[in-house]
């Protein structure tokens, strides 16, 4: 038997729930930015995905604080042009979690959690030497919701100029060893999947 | 160490091979459509994501086919204005691959495979009943590429105006349960993941 949920009926809670609970597995975006005031940022993301290649084109969805305000990564994006999105392995599992937790804007939450960075190529955000993957890219356009969303809700779409992988990840031909990648991924609630149990067919 | 690959300096198919393989683990949207001739189509796309729940919305990267031109799925949703996604359990991870190879316009593909199907609700899409979720989605604008983009690629954005789930993969609270969905994710080449090796934090 199949249940239908007419998204128009629900509050948003709830289509949160369903959505987050059912479009499984999400990878998930560590990005890094820089305010203007110079303070580095990081938070994780899974309403996010790649979307093309050619251009390199990558979106992702940032949700308002409960008051409503615009998170500092969306600011920060929106204010520098440039961020840093990093895929976590599951060793970041408990850093993605901490990073979860917003703190005032004047706090550098990178330093707050111990962990070390290399100052970026392209574009002035650190990048996370633990991650496996780090993209650093260009902020391009962000998507209009239309009037139904509301304030301090942002899709935002970047181009990624510079990949930057783990040396053993990767071999002469571009292709990349998913094991030594060890991605985390997002499911429902506080809930993550590794990608050990994998299969080619 | 690590590698850098500045995407500027690497022919599209080297682009293709690291975001594919780094950008991990990706849900697998099996979108059908219905052609203006009332045919039915199906395919696999990993370059996905949802973005927003209010509104709830997802985006879709389809690369052109080898001659440049649009693929069926595209020019369906473009010219209907309807698509429907399915997301694929393990089990259907022969049926994913299947899919993903190209028919002429005039094959229903869903026809070809002997998969079951129920009418749309609130689309004129087939709904595979054999999917565990599918999302029943308008669409409502196609990014701008910029002038870099080839004809025939598309990045199509749409809202999801209702969610089918397996009665026992849901609760009163909406609340879903992965095991339930056990859903089929993505990684590069024809490598696939589960969402089995699991933890909550």
């Amino acid at each position: 038997m199949t249940l239908e949920f007419d998204l128009s009926a629900l509050p948003a809670t709830e289509a949160y729930k369903l959505l987050s609970g059912a479009i499984l597995p999400r990878p998930i975006a560590v990005i890094t930015t820089v305010s203007p005031e110079g303070v580095a940022n990081a938070a994780p993301f899974s309403f996010f995905g790649i979307l093309s290649h050619d251009p390199a084109i990558l979106a992702v969805g940032i949700e308002p604080r409960a008051d409503g305000t615009r998170k500092d990564t969306a600011r920060n994006i929106l204010e520098t042009g440039v961020f840093t999105v990093h895929i976590p392995d599951v060793a970041m599992a408990g850093v993605v979690q901490a990073f979860a937790s917003p703190e005032a804007p004047e706090v550098d939450e990178i330093a707050l959690h111990g962990l070390g960075t290399v100052p970026g190529t392209h574009v002035d955000c650190p990048r996370l030497i633990d991650a496996p993957v780090a993209l650093e890219c260009r902020f391009e356009q962000r998507l209009d919701l239309g009037a139904k969303a509301g304030a301090g809700r942002d899709i935002l779409i970047g181009t990624v100029k510079a990949v930057f992988l783990r040396e053993d990840a990767v071999n002469g031909r571009h292709h990349v060893d998913p094991e030594r990648i060890d991605a985390l991924g997002r499911l429902g609630g506080a809930t993550f999947t590794t990608t050990r149990d994998r299969f080619s067919l």
